[in-house]
């Protein structure tokens, strides 16, 4: 059986918004002036939840931050690339997860990310994953049991800063699905 | 009254320790292999942590992400000079709050933090003002309730992402006080 394919969309908080939200300049916001005019403060462009209280575990949980380095898995070689195939997605049923690009310029296509909105049982509902590139001014904010693809960054080295809670019980933290027929994601190479 | 001057420092785990914590890559915490062997993953670098139950007013807290987008504020034009100066302090007592640059390159003077302890009587003990220099993969977490700088930048446009609770009562959010004696801050350029 031919492996699905699918393109990659640019990342906006429209197309994005079943999914969760983007860290990203936005002008439908508050805006204010902030350090002495220095600054342009763009207020709540996203939101860090938890609901550990659901889970069937006691122990507390803690916002806590990763740092990730990373090496591109992902070489735009040319305009149609079959840049990188889905086989795993997790999630994280109880608190959202952001990233942070660092050092990736604002117009650089600096990661890729994938998601799929769950089936019937609760499991990936793998036909309908989407695809996003995201710039290196735009972090993103998983919605609570999205699976997603895990990071994938696209051309050079990417620092990240993660955010995102966590108990310590391994099952509440972070479920993992993978699929015997990976997905293809094409990404067009933005001019 | 001569202003007080002082010299910026490279901002580490070490140094800032009494303010804060660095969200960088550090060698001193676990890293694990990640993303299908494609990314080193530093964990728990800083922490997010949040305290509004101890305030007077019973609304509930939130962890919001606002989007900064700065101009800089510090121009360090030769060796010595005078970047920066400090004549307001804020604090949030109740939350951490963490700041992650975007779009500067890892080995760039990237953005300017001032921090100082408190006086006996809380507010800030100005005299023992520390000023620090931040490059573009360090983020930056301040502990709750430390005084600092609103957020200056060097050398150029910078966006930043950043992270804290708050409950929307301005007094439990955000405090601040001036000095009728500025604070200089000198940044040494590194070559």
């Amino acid at each position: 059986m031919e492996a699905k394919k699918i393109y990659a969309q640019a990342l906006t908080d429209e197309a994005f918004a079943p999914f969760g939200s983007v860290v990203q300049q936005k002008d439908d916001v508050k805006m204010v002036s902030a350090n002495g005019g220095t600054a342009k403060k763009y207020l709540k462009v996203s939101e860090s939840i938890q609901n550990y209280e659901k889970s069937s575990s006691a122990s507390t949980r803690k916002g806590v931050w990763n740092f990730f380095s990373t090496h591109p898995s992902v070489h735009p070689a040319n305009d149609e690339h079959a840049a990188f195939q889905i086989s795993v997605l997790e999630r994280h049923p109880f608190t959202t997860q952001t990233f942070i690009p660092m050092c990736r310029s604002s117009d650089e296509q600096a990661y890729l990310i994938a998601v799929a909105p769950n089936a019937p049982d609760g499991m990936p509902d793998w036909n309908q994953t989407q695809a996003f590139v995201a710039k290196g001014a735009q972090g993103v904010t998983y919605s609570a049991g999205v699976w997603h693809a895990p990071m994938v960054t696209i051309g050079k080295e990417t620092m990240l800063a993660a955010f995102n809670y966590e108990n310590g019980v391994a099952e509440d933290d972070c479920q993992v699905q993978s699929t015997e027929s990976p997905i293809e994601v094409f990404i067009k190479i933005s001019t």
